[in-house]
This record gives C-alpha cells, sequence and structure tokens, in this order.
C-alpha cells in the first residue's frame, strides 16, 4: 500500500513536514522538563502541540473523506458502509 | 425541506428527545446557580450536558456521512466536492 | 448555601444570563431538528452551544479557583487537599 | 530554577518518560505517513497521541495547583491574583 492508494498523497510531504516539527516540540517539552523550567511554560508548549497534532488529524481526515470514503460511497454497498463507520468512529474519537 | 431528505430521518425522534433532555439541564444548571449552588457541582452538571451535546452532533454527523454525504460522491462533480468541504468543516468545529 | 458563599456571586447574574441564552439555542436545536432542517445548519448550531457552555464552564472555574480554591489554600492541610484534588478533576472533566 | 521549585519535582521522572513515549508515538506516526499506510489507522495513533499530551498536561496542571498555586494563594495579595489568572489562562487553552 503507499499514499497514492490512500487520500493523502498530495498533502504527504506536508503532513511528514508537520509532524517532524510536533516531534521536535514534544523533545522540546521533554528537554524544558528535564531542566525544570516554569509549569506553564511547559503548559503552553504542550496545549501548541496538541493544536498541532489535531491540525494534522483534521488534514488527514479530509483527504480521506475526499478520497477513500467518496470512492467508497460511490461504489455503495457494505464497501460504502465499512467506510462510513470507521471515518465515523475515527472523527469520534478525534472530538472527545 | 424536511428530515427525509437529511440524514437523520432515522433518528429524528430520538435527536429531539436527547436535545429536550440537554435543554432540561441547561435548565437545571440554571436554577443550580440561581440557588447559589456549589460551583463544582455545577461544573459537573456542566461537563455531563457538553458530553451530551457532544455525542447528538456524532449522531447527526453519523447520519449526515451515511446520506447526504454518500448520495453527494456517488453524484460527484462538484456536487460532492462541496458536500465534502462543507463536512470536513464542520467536523473540525467539533473537534476544536 | 447561596453564591456569595462561593466564588460566583460577582459573576452570578452573568452566568444565569448566558445559561438563559443557551437554553434557547438547544431549544432553537431542537426546533430546528423537528423542522428537518439541514444536518450542517443544525451541526453549526450545536458547536455553538458547545463553545457557549464551555466559557461559562471556564467563567466558573476561575470564580472558583480564586475563592473557594484561594481560601482553602491559605487554610492550608487537608482542606487544602481536598478542595485541589476536587478542582483538578473537574478541569479533567472539562479538558477530556 | 529547577523542578523542585515548581510543582513537578516528585513526577518529574513520570512525566519524562511519558513525553519520551509521547516522541516516539510522533516518530512513529511519521513513519506510517513515510510508508504510506492507511489513513484512519494513522488518525488512530495521532487520537492516541493526542490523549496521552493531554494527560501529561493535566498531570503538571495538578502539580502546580497543589504547589504553586497554593503556595501563592496562601500567600495572597497580587502573587496569588497573578498566579490564579495564569493558571486559569492555562486550564482555557487546555480545555478549548
Amino acid at each position: 500500500m503507499n499514499a497514492t492508494q490512500h487520500g493523502y498523497a498530495s498533502d504527504q510531504k506536508r503532513i511528514i513536514a508537520r509532524l517532524n516539527r510536533i516531534e521536535g516540540q514534544v523533545r522540546g517539552i521533554r528537554q524544558m522538563t528535564e531542566n525544570g523550567e516554569y509549569c506553564i511554560d511547559i503548559l503552553t508548549q504542550i496545549s501548541a502541540a496538541d493544536s498541532a497534532l489535531k491540525s494534522v488529524a483534521l488534514l488527514l481526515l479530509d483527504d480521506h473523506l475526499h478520497h477513500c470514503v467518496a470512492k467508497a460511497a460511490a461504489e455503495g454497498g457494505t464497501v460504502a458502509d465499512e467506510k462510513l463507520a470507521e471515518v465515523s468512529a475515527a472523527i469520534a474519537r478525534l472530538a472527545k
């Protein structure tokens, strides 16, 4: 399987770059904690990483809807039902 | 337009019943505040109403995906694109 | 017990007015559902009511911190520990 | 400044270990994306990392309340007001 078979091919580079940055943010948060920095400053960075992570999820979800879900819906039947149930569960986890 | 043209016809009664309950919950929260009840008890009720509201949104979203979005996706073209962009924005508001 | 013994006395009117509005918003959402209005329009209203509910919670929490928690913390001992554990749990429910 | 002056000294190791794990989770999500894995599987991992990040924030917040905020509240005056306003803003960012 590769990205072209999934919806995010056109955004793959952008998503990878953002995830790289988020990995760096989390590393930075760990170093702040190791250095004993002030709680609120660490919390501020966690909220920023959390928002960045959520926006990557929304981008992936948008691609998934536009490609995998749309294709399955056009096909109809159980293929569509499975894809729709799957994406609904993913949205519920995200919106929790 | 009525519910049958939208996806939630089969869940309409259930959604209305839940919204009725949430309306009652919010009224109860207001009465607790008028009676000067303890902040944490009021906050607990607000979290419960918030979860109930979010679960109604997820039910509506699931119905919308299964009907309106699936139908538009099967149609394809700009109809599908508009519906997909619209539902993506609704998901982003919910997951905010 | 009344509001003056809890932290939100100075905001009580404001909180009650907002809760009144949210109650009206939820009633409006129910009527939109009864009228079979479009799913996305209903979802938009739910997100608005959800945000309004969360902002009431944050106002109450702020008052609670400034009064009940601050008072208990000044007292120290188990009174403070209980209040701090209680508010931490309320925050966790809200941030869920 | 070090952790003992801030509230999370007793949890510092635990928080660092969790942040290490989350950093690994984000790296894993990036590798899944590079390998073109299925969108929903990536979304599932993002939701898991998001929850892990939020629980670190709640642990830090709990420590901060129990130590920095409680100490400032006992002191009273502007020191307390600043600390309370600061933690309220951090909670709002987290609950957004």
